[in-house]
């Protein structure tokens, strides 16, 4: 199986998105990392995705900012599951790529992660859950990130008011 | 001078974008629409771009509802001016293509015009102005447009309350 | 392989989570429906993700609206990729769940999808790409399908001004 | 009677958490705090508030940010009333934890706080006036802190231009 | 001890404050309900509370739409419990009324319900709730509730497409 | 006539405020300043109002955050014109504020200003211009401010590119 | 003292802002409405304005939807008192003409009232409060007006169950 | 031809609004900058647009903050195609900007573009393209400028986690 791909539309986008690559680093599943913009390289969209269908891919993650479009542009090129990260930017705080994200028209879906660097670690983690729907090895690391992060709540020191 | 190319992602949406149409035909300006969905036939958008660079097509209209994609995708196309209309869902009342249409990033605009069918006529009083920069006659039509509405506004009817 | 799982908080989601049904139906992708709540039977919340395991579910989809605890709950008690439907309220329109169902903190994943009948429809479609991962009859028919919607768009009626 | 127990969903929630410990130790109100966090620890929702219900628990405040799904699943779990306390976080201001926590369906009810430090040291004040409904002596003391902050706002600086 | 304090800002209210007095009525607990508007009678306001402070009511419903500051400037009079339940209005859906009840300032607490009939229902849930902390009696009723709200879920219809 | 009398809920309001004094003073008009609020000192709200009116106060300008129910309240309790400022807080930036002083029910009337700074000194702006209805001297400096920072527009340096 | 003067963007708005001739009326204040429109008949403002002045108009009360530019610019022409009032549009319900006429930079003013007929109502209100600071027989209405509405809610009906 | 006339509502508002000047210096299209005010110097907005026309300025471009009546008020007193950039505030953050300029009614357009500095730089894009609809050496230059920003995605460096 081919690497996770994570899209992004700017490279300015990677401080957020590099948390889906860490997440998916930390689950032992094989990532790469591209910049193709929705509206400055309209036409890698295509061939990106056709590219990434023939290599077998099994996950493209993608994030963007502002009218984020590149999730869902994506998508309309691939049966390839896509993931949408909303990056905020520095007006409206992300909202505005949410909505432009997840409110796909009926067809062609984006799973929608939240927005910032939580989303795009969920990205990495959900793009491994589906990893882990046919690969068992996968499905047992995310189980274990699970447990792990259960005894990092359960291990937590005491709650005092500061004298 | 080609037409005004009205394009939009559902034949749904016709009922909002037909008041683009009708604004331009008052204003003795030849219009042409066309459903091109950004999702469902993402590989039409360059090509029907690339047609409308060589029939000279002057202006571009672009509806869309939810995340509207459309006319920011179509402006990452071409060269030519591209207006947009957020057309108005069930749920969230058009606040989400709205958003996805006018928060574009740096380097690709979409001039956005306001919510539903009020947008829509705008977007074609616009495509008139537009075309008007070079075109006297289109200007003056639009002059005498602004002038009539002046005179409707001020031939009202007296305002009284209800017996 | 199971059933795909369509979870919903109650009864009164069914004409919006029925979307779900339909296109996995049309996709030709088994699935099974059934109400639970996060709030009037928490303690369904595990024993029915670790039915779910046991039964090889490959994809859970949980719709519910308000203060939308179902997904995300789900999703705690899973490795099963889990895909949420923010179902409309009558007062603030799905906003509410839309961001109950987005917003999860890191570590547990939940792929969100539009507001109302075209996000459950979505979640359906996205759920049928999960399969087709490692399923190539099933990537086929999304693929089929949306060669078909691409037929649909293309061969729409002509749009002209009423008289 | 026990302590009042402050929960909330992650280590980082203290500093706003805190001001529910600080204003019932002011009121003369035992309190416990710890991290249970309904997504990380889903299976411990059950047991801490059956734990509560032998310990005979008075109120529980429950504070998270996000999808703040803790409160509302707190409150699937026991009679006991449960306060919710929305926790800012960086992107959309703790809108969307206000959203996740107020808008729960019938049948399970979160009283809920102000969004921040506001919200939970009213949270720590309003489990002390519900003390205070069986409890004279909480009571009195409720009733004394409300005349000393009608004496702070009395007794304040004259306010004047700078020169 | 009293019953139960219902009031709302407007007899217009009442269709939806009214699901506040019928669930408390299903968990035995007895109510009153009045009109006393923050705006339109801003003595009284002191008035109604030191009576029911006298009366020994434990508990206040407070509910209002708009610029709701009923609850708020009730719980200012006095240190009996006070609920809130923001009633939509026409255009701005209860979000205005949301904000103005939950975002009380540091002294002062609201416990905020959901907007709308839920929200009522809920309010008198959680006033069951807290009179309960003091009588074994009502915590039954309540637990006894939750039981059979938990068997409707579960006693559902099946699920299934329309033919 | 007795000075403008503004009212704020706090004293951490003041650096927000002073800009209706700033603009009063700038302006000729005389004013006063108290810290009163309506939910840690309620009581004052009548007696304030009450002598307010026999002093013969022209206009109340208040300001307040989050919850703001100070200016509905004054409003509630005089037939005196009374002014809004919504003064932001730290996490919903004013939008509660607003909303919870301009949504007034029909029978109080508060004119609100904008968030802000801004909305301050229009606040002794309008409170001028009130008092300009019967004061021409008033009036004759409201018009000379205007024409001041219409001078000022005028004379603004060359706007340039940085090299 | 001339009539207020009712100014509105467009005939469509008049069942909203009769609301607030009729308010006038009951209190015995003289009024005038008229149809200017900022956008469509842009000229008409300033002379709008110094007519109103020359005519010795007390206060102007300007309603308009959408992008309402009306009470501000109207505002921006005269040192008279100007109220808004955002009608509420199809889509947006209004928030779009809330901020619209809100917001005003500091130098301009507008006070605003709540979105739709009893913020209109309630701008007839302030009108006359406004009128009142210098014609005690005005205010005194004002004040009978207060104690009528006091009565209506004082003698409201009994608040039951239906069976 | 003219240069394209960029006009804001404060000199404050010349960082954002610079990024149209650079824009368009950098497709070769001429630009002046001018404040104008529509509420400090409403009576310029008329001889500026009738100069505007009769000195053949192909676009404006209006940007402003708060309730940013600018763009809207120019374009009521031309048939010069007008451009609207919202320049963002402190609270608010350019939503009620952005509102104020797009939610135009039927009859006066205003092309919108994103808020803040992206903005603004779009509008210099959109005007130059708008201008290219008759001057293909201009439409050349855009064309490029795209090609340039393709370039520029393209060779962006290796996306590598930190170590």
């Amino acid at each position: 199986m081919a690497p996770v791909l994570i899209l992004m539309g700017s490279q300015s986008d990677w401080p957020v998105m590099q948390h889906a690559a860490q997440m998916l680093k930390d689950l032992g599943v094989e990532w790469r990392a591209e910049v193709v913009s929705a509206h400055r390289t309209p036409d890698l969209l295509q061939t990106t995705m056709q590219q990434a269908e023939q290599d077998d891919v099994p996950v493209v993650i993608a994030g963007a900012g502002g009218a984020a479009h590149l999730p869902g542009m994506l998508a309309a090129f691939t049966a390839i599951p896509v993931l949408g990260v909303p990056v905020p930017g520095k007006q409206l705080k992300g909202l505005d790529s949410l909505l432009s994200i997840v409110q796909m028209p009926k067809g062609v879906a984006v799973g929608t992660l939240a927005v910032g660097p939580a989303g795009a670690a969920n990205a990495g983690l959900l793009a491994a859950q589906i990893i882990g729907v046919s690969d068992k090895s996968v499905r047992d690391r995310v189980q274990r990130f699970r447990a792990q992060q259960r005894e990092k709540v359960m291990s937590g020191a005491k709650l005092e008011l500061p004298e």
